[in-house]
């Protein structure tokens, strides 16, 4: 059983921001046990998953990220799009383009202190598509 | 076809730790052809694959990290965990929680240099819980 | 229904390089609806998905990489294959060993700036082999 959601999310200002129940609500029913695909089409946002619980936890990864992935370095050749444009794809690649969690008693297996979150690494990202794939019986 | 396994790591030090065999020794069959899904249930440590042959690979990745994701950053807000927490959570993204190996002829597909790496971030960890998702046929 | 590849790279010089049409003419047809995995079997090269228009994003990332990633740091114990060998195992864990893209109505479903890249972190990496799996219905 393969079933599959394109989520369109809002846009969010630059930064980490928790995602999972925004996600889960967008999903009829998962499989008792599988697998649970998230991928975002952009190359200047990422998804990862980590701490679901404290702000600053996600406000110290901004931190850390704006610190080694810096904007107007000098060797930068992409620089058309912005100053935030190309580490933005650095980070992208960086946290990578999709998450896959597994699916166990028809819940997310994930652990206490798991969460989904959206990296925006653009100042202005707009609007966000993610594809949501779930497979399992 | 799919199958699941919860695999509990006993407590690790901090570093960069090869466990495929632990892995796969709580195992039961793989299928002919498939993907063998491992995530970790925790949001300061992760799973890579790298190097399966020389222990100084693991500690100079260890070293590597250390330098580059700090302990006692001036600007890190999530402290109360200890100095190794926001570190922990930071590189537990930049490698990931989880991998994805092919299985082919019922074996995994690694490379002949390849092995599954426990990547535990913080001081004292505990326990990790492992979730392999193995779907095929 | 599951279908697997193997796919053999030539070489490619250090660098990152997009293989998005290369992988895709290896391939006999995908499903409507599931999943495209792609994993490379080598601990010095990586996958990632990232921008696929302009060839100096792809610069810009080697710059970045090489300087973060750097060689011949004092620190590293992992010397005998090469000043490139170390800082390749660990740009490999950076960006990870393999990608999965969803597919819908018989594609991958990327965004439209997504493409796939080889990431060749050696000096001379020889044939990299692949192995794509697609499971889907």
């Amino acid at each position: 059983m393969i079933t599959q959601y394109e989520i369109i999310l809002p846009e969010f200002p630059r930064g980490f921001h928790l995602i999972t129940q925004r996600v889960l609500a967008q999903i009829k029913g998962l499989p008792q046990t599988g697998i649970f695909h998230l991928f975002i089409k952009h190359t200047s946002a990422g998804l990862t998953i980590n701490e679901n619980a404290d702000d600053d936890v996600r406000r110290d990864f901004a931190s850390w990220m704006d610190r080694y992935v810096k904007e107007n370095e000098p060797y930068y050749l992409h620089t058309i799009e912005g100053s935030d444009d190309m580490p933005a794809h650095i980070k992208s690649s960086l946290v990578g383009s999709s998450i896959s969690i597994p699916i166990t008693n028809g819940k997310l297996n994930l652990g206490t202190w798991q969460g989904i979150y959206l990296c925006e690494f653009r100042n202005r990202g707009g609007q966000r598509k993610l594809i949501a794939t779930i497979y399992g019986e």
